[in-house]
């Protein structure tokens, strides 16, 4: 994403009337806006977001789901075609600012809580309960993820800064409330490490 | 949890030397504490944490995790036995603080999150990336534990606040940083509403 606006630059010269330009890139207001302005009017242009790399595509992309967002429509249909009959994806159509509200809590909210969480070194433990054996396997599958994905995710989808916002303020508030709780607990203080009574 | 000091005082007029006293505390160092402050020498005590409930446990609970943290020890070997051998549930022995240090993590980090989650009412949308079904699937595993137990698991663990505290901090470092990054991006505004290039 970070370099998209110099790599359409670059192509602008070579693009042929008729020409379907698409990005791949995890957000699409930008990106899209971007293929708008810079792109000559003569070019299609269509964004997709497939939702799948490397490790999750690795055996087959079949029945993976893309989403497409129609900007020039002349050869929408066409692509839609292709992804989902000829690649066998499962195919989404959404507007590009719908895509970025959805996008902003399914990759932005989960990649920036796996990151806080990673941070942290979980501990190994023999006892696990079904909740934190979810909550270290989603903080697995997002920790090898590229620097530049995590930033362009959070940075380059114009909804994912209110999103983190809310989150940190409702982590603020419940740690206060918990804090304040804590401190006014009269009944059950820390035991000193003292001998037991006798 | 909260009530335990109510109950083991109305309790005690009716141990009889020899009694084995045991509580079944999602926390340990406090509650263990307590029967240790209040409870006659003549009583053998032991902390006992099952980690499943109605739910996890309704269709038996064989094979299930519980922690024993043997306290005034002359029974614990009899426990255990009957534990594993005869409710064949998968027993750990801990100390209090070992419990406790790890359920910091487990229990408390885990619910701390889904808390601060469940606020956000997550939205249902057509595309769901593994990690989010992972993130979604965890909030939907605690959010419908009691008031009363997220306050135990939060408040009487002697090294929860601490934990939430570094979640905190961690969560509002990589918010500033992404924020500084979000103002400082020159290349990708996001678009205003205009006219496409005609």
């Amino acid at each position: 994403v970070q370099a998209l606006a110099s790599v359409i630059d670059a192509i602008v010269p070579h693009l042929r009337p008729g020409t379907l330009v698409a990005d791949v890139a995890s957000v699409k207001v930008r990106p899209i806006a971007l293929m708008q302005e810079r792109l000559p009017t003569s070019v299609d242009i269509v964004g997709l977001h497939p939702l799948f790399g490397p490790q999750s595509g690795r055996d087959g992309i079949r029945g993976l789901p893309i989403v497409v967002c129609p900007v020039r429509p002349a050869d929408t249909a066409a692509v839609i075609d292709f992804l989902a009959n000829r690649l066998e994806l499962t195919v989404s159509v959404q507007s590009a600012e719908e895509h970025d509200r959805a996008m902003a809590h399914v990759q932005a909210l989960t990649h920036f809580v796996a990151a806080a969480l990673a941070k942290m070194s979980l501990p190994e433990t023999p006892i696990v309960t079904p909740s934190y054996a979810h909550l270290r396997k989603f903080v697995d599958m997002v920790r090898f993820d590229s620097p530049l994905l995590y930033e362009a995710i959070q940075c380059e989808n114009p909804y994912a800064g209110e999103v983190r916002a809310s989150f940190v303020q409702h982590v603020q508030a419940l740690a206060k409330a918990l804090d304040v709780r804590q401190t006014s607990d009269e009944f059950a203080p820390v035991p000193t490490s003292g001998p037991q009574p006798a």
